[in-house]
């Protein structure tokens, strides 16, 4: 197992989290010279916020850890595509780099709906997709298939 | 003075109070029925936070308001065109109308680094742009001036 699919299993497990909640099932962790400094799980429901997606919840923490708005020196990690709003805020606190696992057809920013990162905004991250995407991919799926069963 | 103007004018005083604080002056504040619900203003340095900008302070206080994440019924006015991270918020928590001053050419998302509002994500905002404009830009003007002086 890579080191980059380590952190994803822990985004997982995140993610696993918010799945046993009743919420969509996505994990987000942040690292700090490789090591977890951050973690979070999609709670948008639970807390009726809409700060609540799994990555928000991760920098508001890395943010706290840190002791600051920059996360020049870290790495997120997601099991999905991220939105437009977590991929803002990850330009914004200046994120390193973004690893993620499955894509999201409806509301991802990299290269779904459209292609935030390529912008010319005054930060750019290095970017690797499809790290466990299938794992995260079909937990979605088990999530969204007990949902229609229970309506 | 347009109802529009009006709101842009508190607005406009929130930016008067990240300027006293020593922060890049811009203000924003949330209405619902056509009264104040929530107001905000840029604190990123002052609270050290990547969510410190004024429209996300303002979309965190109207959510606790509302008590849900959606903000349907809601108009966000703000004094400058807002980023990725403000843009996707109030894409993800469903605004109905953004009505801002001022342009942003290093990093706005309506039109200035990318046009985010007219990307296919399942809610579109209704938007009116360049109210108060002169104000805002001046204020900002003034801002960086002063600042360029005291370094």
């Amino acid at each position: 197992m890579t080191n980059d699919e380590h952190f994803m299993q822990e985004a997982l497990k995140e993610a696993q989290i918010a799945y046993s909640k009743g919420e969509v099932p996505v994990g987000a962790v942040i690292t700090w010279k490789d090591e977890i400094i951050a973690r979070g799980h999609n709670q948008r429901e639970t807390l009726q916020h809409v700060f609540a997606h799994a990555e928000m919840l991760a920098i508001d923490e890395a943010v706290k850890v840190i002791g600051s708005w920059r996360l020049d020196e870290c790495t997120l990690y997601v099991t999905l595509e991220p939105c437009a709003m977590c991929a803002g805020a990850m330009i914004q606190s200046r994120v390193k780099k973004l690893i993620y696992g499955a894509k999201e057809p409806k509301s991802g920013v990299h290269g779904s709906i459209v292609n935030l990162f390529d912008q010319p905004f005054n930060h750019s991250i290095e970017i690797i997709s499809g790290v466990l995407a299938e794992e995260s991919s079909q937990l979605l799926k088990t999530f969204f298939k007990s949902l229609r069963n229970t309506k």
